[in-house]
């Protein structure tokens, strides 16, 4: 893990945020080389699941929603995390995860309060930091972030920076309707920022303040709603397997009832196998009509759906599909993550490489030689994202590329001049090929299929 | 300005937030076409102002900084509003806005607070709610919000919603140096969101409370800032005119001195003129080795740049380019909306528009016709967004996309099962054209360089 992260900082896929000031827990910045794969996932997600589809469209709301939206939501008072603090050292943790981590293959989320203390007292779990056995009483602390709209103390108005992207679909339910085409079964897409005041530290971007999320709700007759989340589970297993991820690191969990979030009637997760443990990547939830039904209720206006052919009128059930877009991002480096002998290299799947190649002249001191990889450069440039190195030997070039994850190394040289054919290094078998100018667009296309 | 609302409402491009609960005062949702509009903005900014460009990465930082980078930046004490109330109906306005709707060619911002109230004065400026001339005391307010990281009262951190997306990119900047291969003069670019507690009302969404940026530090040596200036103020009206944006709704302002941001040395705006008047647009302000020099000192840590050929040590200086996304798309939409007789036509740009063609079948009831439609439809979704209606008469199908903005509708009809021809009817002049299915992707593909 500490090899990852420090490959994360020294090539530019995520550091630690506010770095120069300390920092602040829980928040990671991505560099250039993580911004560009992060808006690959983003850019392959939203064509598979949004431009691809005819059954889908796509919305983007904002994070301050009026406060009754997170009341009707049922957030105000279940979106929380039960914490305990240690009397001695006044360290302080998420309950449910102190016990997974002392006791083996127990699974506690949504138990009581008081189950908890006690599983805590029968196990003689002891404080992580001070080995002490003083716990504090198990307590719920909501996990909406809280922030005021207005200028004057007198006039401010109490508004949330919203904890799940979900509500900002649920509430334009009707303008979607009556401003688009659809017709149900159809979903609903945004790709956002959620925030959550979470106190669990030390797993990298898997858990963090703040996030982007990509989900949609998916708008069902409740008759189908078994059939329908079986297909979106298949959809969002292919999708994994489309990420490059290696399956032997992902399974499917289904969430017991005791610990099923508040809205949700069944929920399975895709985990994936992190150096520290199994945790949720994406997740699917049937969230019934809660959201609908209870929206409509507080906000006294109609959200139901009239069936065009057989004119039944009734509140849409919904599949939600969920995929965490920076923790996905985390989870691509760890899994792509390789090491051979002393060749470190990130084995991404081509499409999501910050760069599909990058170009070397051989020398960078012979004009003719630099001044037509530059031209071989500068037209794959109008097509790919594509990378420039003309510094030190080929060796270390191809070290720099591997470490970033480039799958296509295309080196000019003297020959080139005389043939025009160029090296083509091929990153995972370190094979070179011989190919000519012409070809190398062909070369690049036939990866990123 | 309230038909291009309603158009936007109508189809589905903006919604006021939070809809069926009354509202959140300055918030504003995209929905479908609007996301497809914003998306194409931001994808075209970023592939010509990063991708295209060989000197500039991207980043992606973190909503929540360190609270001291808000400090060291000056925004704690020095990024506020002057504000005014009415005694007598306790209308609360900002007191630069209510002079300048008041007295003609007056530009006021950055005047110390006695000379504002002074002008309010001499004006005999009345409250536009109540007509009566109570105002309180000009008083200044910070813009921005606040919330609390942690999850107990005794042990809650004060952390602000970034007001400005350009704090993220300077406290990475020696990161950036360290992990890319960057050379001065390069840039840093960065697309997200910003926060400010804005109380102006009724400008849609130019001045709203979360608004989405997208700018670049372009970090220099100090002598050749006044070019760099020059050569950027030309790229962006360069992008100006790329959107599609009429020239005549353009031009150039310098703030005044008085008038400039605390960070900046010379500003000019690129504003438009809405229907509310000339507002700024993008923004660029030269702001010097300010933020670097504050945040070198404030953390303590070296964040100048060595020249690697003189190896001259210095504190790099920054223009900054900015421009504002959500508002852009805001503009966009003013400035296609267009009344042709009884049509409404939104003439975007065709790289703008949400569907670059409509593909639709003379008549949906029958199948050989739609079918073969259909074949063209999924042809062209593989590599553009483009819509599918067979609903009502190709008259009112027209209509439709030509509120959408869609260039393109391709209708099949029983000639295409005889002769593979389709018809293509342009959405500026009506006009028609008969061409072969093959050659359909010529036509999009023209229309889009």
């Amino acid at each position: 893990m500490d090899k990852v992260i420090a490959l994360c900082k020294r090539r530019g896929f995520v550091y630690p945020s506010s770095e120069i000031y300390g920092g602040l827990a829980n928040t990671w910045d991505f560099g250039p080389m993580g911004t560009l794969l992060k808006n690959n996932v983003r850019d392959l997600w939203w064509k598979k699941f949004v431009q691809d589809r005819d059954d889908m469209v796509g919305i983007d709301a904002s994070i301050f929603l009026n406060p009754k939206v997170w009341e009707a939501s049922g957030h105000v008072t279940s979106f929380t995390d039960i914490l305990i603090d240690c009397k001695n050292c006044k360290f302080r943790t998420r309950a449910d995860h102190l016990i997974e981590d002392n006791v083996p293959n127990i699974k506690v989320e949504g138990l009581p309060l008081e189950k908890l203390a006690e599983i805590i007292k029968e196990n003689n779990i002891k404080c992580p930091k001070c080995d002490k056995n003083q716990w504090t009483d198990v307590r719920k602390f909501n996990l909406l972030f809280e922030s005021s709209v207005g200028i004057v103390e007198s006039n401010k108005a109490k508004v949330y920076l919203r904890g799940e992207i979900a509500q900002g679909i649920f509430i334009n339910f009707k303008n979607v309707l009556d401003t688009t085409r659809v017709k149900i079964p159809f979903g609903i897409a945004q790709i956002g920022k959620a925030f959550r005041n979470e106190i669990t530290l030390g797993q990298f971007v898997h858990r963090t303040l703040e996030f982007d999320l990509m989900e949609f709700e998916y708008f069902i007759h409740p008759k189908n709603w078994e059939k329908i989340f079986k297909d979106w589970q298949d959809e969002m297993w292919n999708w994994a397997k489309e990420l490059g991820l290696n399956e032997k690191n992902l399974r499917w969990r289904e969430h017991e009832e005791f610990e099923r979030s508040h809205y949700s009637k069944k929920t399975m997760d895709i985990e994936y196998q992190y150096p520290f443990g199994w945790k949720e990547m994406f997740g699917i939830a049937y969230r019934t009509d809660f959201d609908l039904s209870n929206h409509s209720k507080h906000s006294r206006k109609d959200l139901s759906y009239t069936d065009p052919v057989t004119n039944e009128k009734y509140i849409p059930h919904v599949v939600e599909p969920t995929f965490g877009l920076s923790r996905t991002v985390g989870i691509i480096l760890f899994d792509a993550y390789t090491e051979e002998g002393e060749r470190v290299i990130l084995k991404l799947s081509p499409k999501l490489a910050p760069f599909k190649a990058a170009v070397f002249p051989l020398v960078s001191n012979k004009q003719d030689l630099v001044n037509k990889a530059r031209k071989i450069y500068e037209n794959l440039k109008i097509k790919y994202s594509v990378a420039w190195d003309d510094r030190g030997n080929i060796g270390k070039r191809y070290a720099y590329q591997d470490e970033i994850g480039t799958p296509l190394c295309i080196t000019i040289d003297y020959d080139s001049l005389e043939d025009n054919t160029v090296t083509l290094r091929d990153r995972d078998t370190t094979k070179q090929d011989r190919v000519k100018v012409e070809d190398i667009e062909k070369s690049i296309d036939k990866m990123l299929v």
